[in-house]
């Protein structure tokens, strides 16, 4: 990998004008092997929101291609995914009965309003807000959100519940979900023991479930196991999606919020997993191109008739393993799928129900992520209370409500720690003019003058915490018998006074006042000084001196010129 | 004022235990003095919130108490305040019929909901979260909503709309908010030349609204302008107020969130009043305290049959200068009101609405606060931008989105500081063992090796940030020439790594492995330490080294005694 491939964002379309004939080989064989993937997974994603299975293949089609000329990672597989697939459920079951064509046309607008927002949020450049949730709140809401959809996949495995389940349903979908399980242990080092290279056997280990569903649909269709009450998918429209789509005021109004919400996670899950591989690329993402992508990618999933897309990090992975270079691959395996789609689609309703709901759960289980919460245990158990909150919340109180909580406990957690700067107290450094932390370094201090260095801007985000944090100090001092008639406020770390931090200051400086202490400043930046001189702070701070050097102010206040209080 | 005042927080119920007999004066003086405003304030902003006038009493007669015994500040007057009587009616018009039985029902209801958010929030100690709403946001917030509450008393005060007027009523009106505006300009310092103590004067001026709405009402009585289409209040029901409660689940359903939304402004505004006159009298407030005080407050204003009720910045300052010195000025105030409304209360049906309606007018045009916006336009642009947002988002949007929209540009830029945590690139002092940045000291650099001090903690909110500055710092140093083979981490400022940003450095470790680069960390605090050894942190740095100082990294690596790469 060139240095220069690392470093230079590929732009928009980069990768076109780029292409190398060495590339097309990886990007066949992945555009191949992710289509096979995407057959079942769309179909039994498609099941998890409620809607017509062919939709779940729709959103494979248009979608990556609007991402491949907008997007910012090389080898994300946008469509159809778990945890999103969810979330529209759980929303369209408020709004419409199921499988009606109601559901069809309210999961298109879902994904118009998430397109939208995300192609919004692209121009204001709020990617910067991915970074604010943190692993152990995405991974909590991740593992929560997987053994929802287990627990729901249950009872179509079995034909019914633990306690009633009907027999031939119960035996395809448990074989299958044991065969599953079996390939994704043990396949992968079967393979390689056969000779095959380890990334491609582990690949090809990827694709056991596309070949049991294949194998089960074969089974129930020659034993006729169909007419034994063995549940298939039913009639699966054939040709390529139709443009479809209806408004009413109230339906927009009801989905506007949960739609939002959708882009929100969208791009989480769709950054996360682009994160993952752009690191093993070593690629740069430009996130601000993953909101366009994305928001492109769900337009066109609205247009054509399928449901809101995020890229997915499992298929992703399973891209990039399979060789994929470019978005070629997706554009690839968009190809192929429009061509299942025009092929005769009659297979696809013999399907039975139970074999999918078996491949859901694998699916679905390998996303609970157990070692983040063991690791966080051990390593933080702050982050480790806040992973189970998650969990927890989307248990209790249901998807949406966990992804706010999680947003929330993340929020509350930046919040708390912007409003609590390091400051250091200084001394100076024997026969020096170096000033540093009187805790870690043998430092000399004056009688009566407290320095602080405050390791941060000052805005309204600390403002308040910082005056408390000073005055608290003083009576500290107080209680142990030191006197302060002057707080020098070192500023070196600071780039920015806001208005807030403004306002504060000059209320520090009265109530210091009022207890006969002065306030001095030293090494004001430059920007700093000359804003605070445009404003009235240099008026209110009457009895106060600014220093250009901390060395400076010690010899000032040591040398008995300054008058006490 | 002792020094200990101003540093001991006031315990719960101190002040009673402490009382001297030196504070009565001022208590009942400020006590007569704010039962006198309250009167005029308590219908007028009970008629803004679309409930019968008598709830505005109420609203003064038990919360005041509530506050008193868990409250932190000793001056602050709760009940009714203009904005959240805004937000009230704006919430309650959506559900019921302006006047009817339920919306009673639904405002005590919303104190209710309000009133258990805030003791949770207090439970929680969430205080902090009070910190994090900018100045201009707050602002820019209370000035929309006054902007909202001033239009729609125009019509009122005219007895019809601009273009066609009642005459007798406009009259009334107009002549009133004259007088009042008079007053407000001049009568204090008109009664100061009479030879009123200053203070004294400034307070007493406050009262010529309750005087300006006396006057009307005899006018009204003696010459019958309520049978010339005059409008009055009507019949207020005599008595103390009756436990009024019921619930239906939708209500309850509906109320939530804007009764949460409603308890985080109380608590905003309540707290900005408290702190600037506990500034003034040299207190710390208790933040938690405050939210006991407020929650308790709300509870028993619903269960009294009022409304969500907060503490006003105006009226808290009338009580400060009237000579309040503890919470009894409340108390006294309290039970002043209860006397009024067991007393005959038939003269309140003839207060004339057009002069409350002015007097409303009179309240909310000072809260409109140009100031601000003329200072931060000055000092800083950003700041203005976001208190004409707010303004914009309360006049474009309503009150509720316009406060979230505020919480949103607040939040927005906590996030985007949070994520820019402070970074130097530091070179050795000369022949010291001192570290400094090399912006602002000469300092020796070696070549090949990269030194930086990271100023911030490390969580999820800038891990990724300082990752990607650090790989383009890599990228910058190659265009200039310069190779880099040694990463030196100085992590004297860390005080914490979270889970999100562990794994951070260890991917970071990776890339920068492929790159040949090698990561490096010197003073890694204690208690740090003592997390990573627990976590698989180090053994995942191959290749890394763990400095105890700074100064024995620089001679390592300058040694070449570090491998290259």
């Amino acid at each position: 990998m060139s240095d220069l491939a690392w470093r230079k964002s590929q732009g928009m379309l980069a990768w076109l004008k780029n292409y190398q004939r060495a590339f097309l080989v990886g990007d066949i064989s992945a555009g191949v092997i992710v289509t096979l993937l995407l057959i079942p997974q769309g179909i039994a994603y498609a099941i998890v929101a409620g809607l017509p299975p062919v939709t779940g293949l729709y959103a494979s089609v248009l979608p990556p291609i609007a991402y491949a000329l907008f997007g910012s990672s090389m080898v994300q597989s946008v469509g159809a995914q778990a945890i999103t697939c969810l979330m529209i459920g759980t929303t369209l079951a408020t709004l419409a009965p199921a499988g009606s064509a109601l559901t069809l046309v309210l999961a298109a607008q879902m994904a118009l309003i998430a397109g939208a927002t995300l192609l919004l949020c692209g121009v204001l450049r709020l990617g910067f807000l991915a970074s604010f949730l943190s692993r152990p709140v995405m991974s909590g809401f991740t593992s929560g959100s997987a053994l929802v959809i287990a627990g729901e996949q249950i009872k179509p495995m079995l034909g019914g519940s633990l306690n009633v389940l009907h027999g031939w349903s119960a035996a395809v979908g448990v074989s299958s979900l044991l065969l599953m399980w079996l390939a994704k242990q043990y396949l992968s080092a079967l393979l390689g023991r056969a000779g095959i290279k380890k990334q491609w056997a582990h690949t090809l280990s990827k694709l056991a479930p596309v070949v049991v569903m294949l194998s089960a649909t074969v089974l129930v269709s020659v034993f006729e196991l169909n007419q034994q009450g063995v549940a298939v998918v039913g009639k699966v429209p054939s040709g390529l999606p139709v443009l479809a789509f209806a408004a009413s005021e109230a339906h927009w109004r009801a989905l506007l919020g949960p739609s939002m919400l959708m882009a929100f996670v969208i791009f989480l899950f769709s950054q996360s997993a682009a994160q993952s591989l752009a690191q093993r690329r070593n690629e740069r993402l430009q996130v601000n191109h993953e909101l366009f992508g994305l928001g492109a990618a769900n337009l066109l999933s609205a247009i054509s008739g399928s449901f809101p897309v995020t890229g997915s990090i499992s298929r992703s992975a399973v891209n990039f393993n399979a060789g994929a270079n470019t978005p070629l691959a997706s554009v690839i395996s968009s190809a192929l799928l429009a061509l299942v789609l025009i092929a005769p689609t009659a297979w696809l309703a013999l399907l039975p129900v139970p074999v999918l709901a078996a491949t859901i759960i694998i699916a679905v289980v390998g996303m609970i992520d157990f070692d983040t919460l063991k690791d966080s245990w051990n390593y933080d158990k702050g982050d480790a209370a806040t992973m189970l909150a998650a969990i927890g919340g989307v248990l209790l109180l249901g998807i949406e409500a966990g992804v706010i909580l999680g947003v929330g406990l993340s929020l509350a957690t930046i919040i708390w720690r912007a409003s609590r700067p390091h400051i250091a107290e200084l001394g100076r450094i024997a026969g020096s003019e170096h000033f540093r932390n009187i805790e870690r370094h043998a430092a000399e201090t004056l009688p009566g003058v407290l320095m602080l260095r405050i390791d941060s801007d000052l805005f309204f985000g600390n403002a308040d915490s910082v005056v408390d944090y000073l005055e608290q100090l003083l009576n500290e001092r107080a209680d142990q018998g030191l006197s302060t008639h002057h707080v020098l406020l070192v500023m070196s770390a600071v780039n920015v006074i806001d208005t807030t931090a403004l306002h504060a200051l000059i209320e520090l400086h009265h109530n210091l006042q009022q207890r006969q202490v002065a306030l001095h400043f030293s090494e004001i930046k430059g920007p700093v000084m000359d804003r605070l001189q445009r404003s009235h702070f240099m008026d209110a701070l009457t009895g106060s001196q600014v220093f250009l050097s901390t060395a400076q102010a010690y010899r000032f206040l040591g040398s008995g010129m300054a008058a006490v209080g």
